[in-house]
C-alpha cells in the first residue's frame, strides 16, 4: 500500500491489537468491531447464522451462574474449558444446533466477551466480526459512515495472529471497497493488512503457525480452525443493543 | 516460516510491541532489546559508534534538569522539541559530532529511555537494538545465552511499524543464524518476522508508511530515516551498567 492522501478520505481505520491498549484507541462515536477469531466472535456469527435471536455477553462466571438459575441457555468457557455452569461450551459448532433458533444464549468466553464488555462502555457502536462475515461487514460498516476501530481480543491480552490477520482483512476490504472514503495512518492497521496480503492467498496455512492454534491442538480444541478461516459464510451482522447482541440484518 | 519443533531448541524468542504490555511478557533473566528506531535507539548506536563513553537515559525531565546543573552534557526532547535543559536534541547526527567522543551524555527521550527505564528493573541484561547494530546484535546476543524479548518503544504506547519491522529482523536473524537454538511460539514475533520478510527487498521504501514517518516528516525531523534504516552501520552493542548504558564490545 502507498501513503495515503489524507485531504481525500472521510473515515478513518484503526486497530488495537490488545485490550491493554484499548484506552489509546476509544473515540467516541467510532465504530468498533469486536474480533476473536478462535473463538467467541466466530461463535457468535456462526449463532446468528443459525437464527439465534440473540446472545447476552458477560465477563464474569458470577453473572452465568445467576442466568443459569434464571433458566437461559448458558455457554461459556474459560482457557478452553467448559464452565460448571454451563450448557455448552464456546466452540461454533455448539451453535449451530437446530434447537437454539430463536433462542437467547448467555456466553462467557476468556477473552471475547471481556472485549466487547470493555468497549461497550464509551459510545461506541459495538460490532461483532469473523471470517465468516468479513465481505458482509464491510458493507455494512461502509453504509455506517463512522471512524472504525478494530479491536483484537487477543489472548489473555497479548496480541493474536488470528485477530491481527482478521483485522487486516476487514482494513484492505474497507480500503479497497470504499474507495477514497477510508484511510488509515495507524501502524498497526498496515501492519496487520501486509500480513492479510501475505496470508491471502491460503489463510488457513498461514494460521498453523499461529501460537493459540498450539493451544487449541493441546486442548483438542483445533477442530474449529478450518471453520473459523471460512470467509463469507454468513450474512449476519451481530451488534450490541444494550445488554444483547442482535442480528442488524433482522432488526 | 513454519511452525518450529519446541523439542529441538533451547532459547526463546518475543516481541512486545507495546510499553502497555511489557508486564505481560518480562522474564527474570532473559535479554532485553529495546528498539525505538525513530530516534532514541538509532542515535544510541551512533553515539558508540562514534566513541562516546557513556549515555545516562532518564525518563523525567527534572532529571535532565539536575545533570545539567552538575554539568553534563545533556541530549533530550520531548515530542521531537528539544528540552530547554538540553545541549543538543536526539537527532542521531547530534550524537556523531567528533567532540562527544570519551564522554558522558544524560539523554532523555519521549519514548525509547522510558522503555529502557521500564525494563531495567526486573533483573534483565537490556540491550539497545536499531538497525545500525543488527547484525552484531544477533552475533552477541547469540554469546550470552539466554531467552530473548525485543521491547518496541512504539509512539507513545501504540505500536510503531519501524520498531515492528526491526523485531522482525532481529528475529530472523536469530533464527536463521541460531540454528536450532532459538524458536518463537509469539505470534507478535511471527507477524513481526513475516513484515520484515516482506520489507527486506527495501527497507527504506517499505517504511514510508509508517506513521511515524509522517510525524517525523511534520516536525521537519524526517532527515533521519535514511540513516536510522541503514543496516550495520557499527559492531557497537549498547548495554546498559547500573545506571549507564556502555559499549559491551569496549568493556
Amino acid at each position: 500500500m502507498d501513503p495515503v492522501d489524507m485531504s481525500q478520505a472521510t473515515y478513518k481505520i484503526e486497530v488495537c491489537f490488545s485490550p491493554l491498549s484499548w484506552p489509546l484507541f476509544k473515540t467516541p462515536g467510532s465504530l468498533v468491531v469486536i474480533a476473536d477469531i478462535f473463538r467467541a466472535t466466530t461463535a457468535m456469527c456462526a449463532a446468528f447464522h443459525n437464527g439465534v435471536r440473540a446472545i447476552i455477553p458477560v465477563s464474569e462466571i458470577s453473572q452465568s451462574e445467576a442466568y443459569k438459575q434464571q433458566g437461559y441457555i448458558v455457554a461459556g468457557e474459560r482457557d478452553g474449558k467448559k464452565l460448571d455452569c454451563a450448557d455448552f461450551g464456546n466452540s461454533p459448532f455448539n451453535f449451530l444446533d437446530p434447537a437454539l433458533r430463536g433462542k437467547t444464549i448467555v456466553m462467557n468466553t476468556t477473552n471475547g466477551t471481556q472485549a466487547i464488555r470493555v468497549a461497550a462502555g464509551d459510545d461506541h457502536e459495538v460490532v461483532i466480526g469473523s471470517f465468516l462475515n468479513v465481505s458482509a461487514l464491510s458493507a455494512y460498516i461502509m453504509e455506517q459512515g463512522r471512524d472504525v476501530t478494530v479491536f483484537c481480543a487477543g489472548w489473555k491480552n497479548r496480541f493474536s495472529l488470528e485477530d491481527g490477520l482478521f483485522a487486516g482483512a476487514l482494513t484492505e476490504a474497507l480500503l479497497v471497497g470504499g474507495g477514497n472514503r477510508y484511510l488509515t495512518r495507524c501502524d498497526s492497521a498496515l501492519a496487520s493488512t501486509d500480513l492479510w496480503l501475505l496470508a491471502r492467498g491460503n489463510p488457513r496455512q498461514y494460521i498453523e503457525k499461529a501460537a493459540h492454534r498450539h493451544r487449541l491442538r493441546n486442548m483438542g480444541l483445533d477442530d474449529i480452525i478450518d471453520f473459523a478461516m471460512t470467509p463469507d459464510l454468513t450474512s449476519a451482522i451481530p451488534v450490541l443493543r444494550g445488554m444483547e447482541i442482535v442480528n442488524a440484518r433482522q432488526i
